[in-house]
C-alpha cells in the first residue's frame, strides 16, 4: 500500500484569534492540541475496526492524516463554528463515515447539521448506524478568528 | 522516500445529488467506486512507467493518492461537469501529466478543455505526447449536486 | 507511523503564464523546479532537527509533502506574489513553523507579511526564534498567471 491504513482515531476541536486568518487557524490547531504537526487533509472514512481513543500527543512535525472542518472570519462579533461527526456501522467489517461542516452559526446548529450529514451518508450506503459521535466548537470573532474540528487518524505503534 | 511512488493508476468519474454539497461529493465518490476510501489530493503527475489499469476495488479506509476535479452546485437545472486528462510521453522514462477541470457546462466542453490543458502542459515541458486519455461526467442539478473525475494512483501489491 | 517524518527541507519559488489557471500553476511548479512531482499539501511544521538544504532534484512522480502558497489571476497587469517563511526555534528539540501567504501585491510586501506571520506563530507558542528564512516571488500577469512559493519536506535517503 502507498500509505499505511490507520488503526486508531480521535476527535479534537479548537478556536483562536490570530494576526491573519492562517495565524488564527494555526492557533485553533494549537488549542485543539495538534498545532505542531503536519496535517494531511483527506476525505473522510474511518477504516473498519479502527479504534476510537482519547487524544494522544503527536510527535512534532509528524505527517498526520486528518479529516477536518475549519472556518475563519474577520467580521467582528460574528459567531463561527466547526464540527465533525463520525457514523459507525453495525457491522464491524464496514468502514465508518466522517463528515465535516463549518459555517456562521452556533455550535449547536453546526453540530446538528454535521450529524445529519453523517447519517445521510450512511443511508446512501444502506448501512445501519450503530454509533454517532461528534465534536464541535464555536467562536465569537474579535478581529480575526478561526475554528477547527478534526478527526485525526493514527496508528497503534505511536500510542504509549 | 517519505511516501512510496505509485506503480499503477486508473480513471473514474461519478455524480450524485446529496443533502449538502459534501454529501453530494460523497455520493459522487460512491458512484465513481471510490467512496469508502480516504482520498489524499495531490498535484498531478503519473510517475514514469506507471501502468494504466481498469478500476480495482480499494481497501475500505485506505489512504489513496488521487488527482481529482470536483464541483458542486445548488442551482436547480444547472449542468455541471468534471473531467481529468492524462497525457503520456513518447519516452517511457518521462512522467505523464494529469490535468483536472470542473465547471458549469457539458461533459463534452469540459472534457475538451481538460484535454487541451494536458497537451499544453506537455508542450511547456517540450515533450511529445504519445497518448492522451480522459474521463468526464456531467450532471443536471436537482437540489444539490456534485460531479467528480479522478485519477487514482495505486500500487501493484494491491492488485489481485 | 502512518507516513514517515521528513528529515530535510528546502525552499523554492516560481511564476508562470499558462493556458488556464491550473496550467499557470503547473508552469510555476516547473519554474520552481518541482513541476514533475506530486505535491501533497500539508500544514505547516518543520520537524525538530530537520535540516535545511539547497533544492535537490526530486524523482519524477514522487509524492512530496509540501507546504505552499499559490495564487493565480487573469487580470492583465496585476502584480501577484507568493511567499513562505520558516521560523526556527532556539531550542533544537522544538519544531519550526512554516507560514504561507499569497496575494495581490509586490514580493516585498507579501514576504514581509509572511515573515511576520511566522514570528507571530512562534510568539503564540512562546518560543524564541533563532532564524527566520523566507522566499518570495512576484509576477505581472499578462493573460493568466500564477505564482508559487513552497517548503518541500524530504528525507536523507533521497539526497545523493
Amino acid at each position: 500500500m502507498i500509505i499505511e491504513t490507520p488503526t486508531h482515531y480521535f476527535l479534537v476541536s479548537g478556536a483562536s484569534e490570530g494576526f491573519t486568518p492562517l495565524n488564527a487557524f494555526d492557533g485553533a490547531l494549537l488549542s485543539a492540541g495538534i498545532g505542531d504537526t503536519n496535517l494531511v487533509k483527506m476525505s473522510s472514512i474511518v477504516p473498519p475496526r479502527c479504534q476510537l481513543i482519547s487524544p494522544v500527543p503527536l510527535p512534532p512535525g509528524a505527517l498526520v492524516p486528518t479529516a477536518y472542518a475549519s472556518i475563519s472570519s474577520d467580521i467582528s462579533g460574528e459567531i463561527i463554528s466547526s464540527a465533525v461527526a463520525v457514523a459507525l456501522p453495525k457491522e464491524p467489517h464496514y468502514p465508518g463515515l466522517i463528515m465535516e461542516y463549518s459555517g456562521r452559526g452556533t455550535k449547536v446548529d453546526i453540530e446538528e447539521t454535521v450529524r445529519r450529514m453523517a447519517l445521510e451518508g450512511m443511508k446512501l450506503r444502506m448501512r445501519e448506524t450503530k454509533d454517532l459521535i461528534s465534536i464541535a466548537v464555536e467562536h465569537k470573532v474579535q478581529k480575526v478568528g478561526a475554528t477547527l474540528a478534526a478527526v485525526v487518524l493514527w496508528d497503534r505503534d505511536e500510542i504509549g
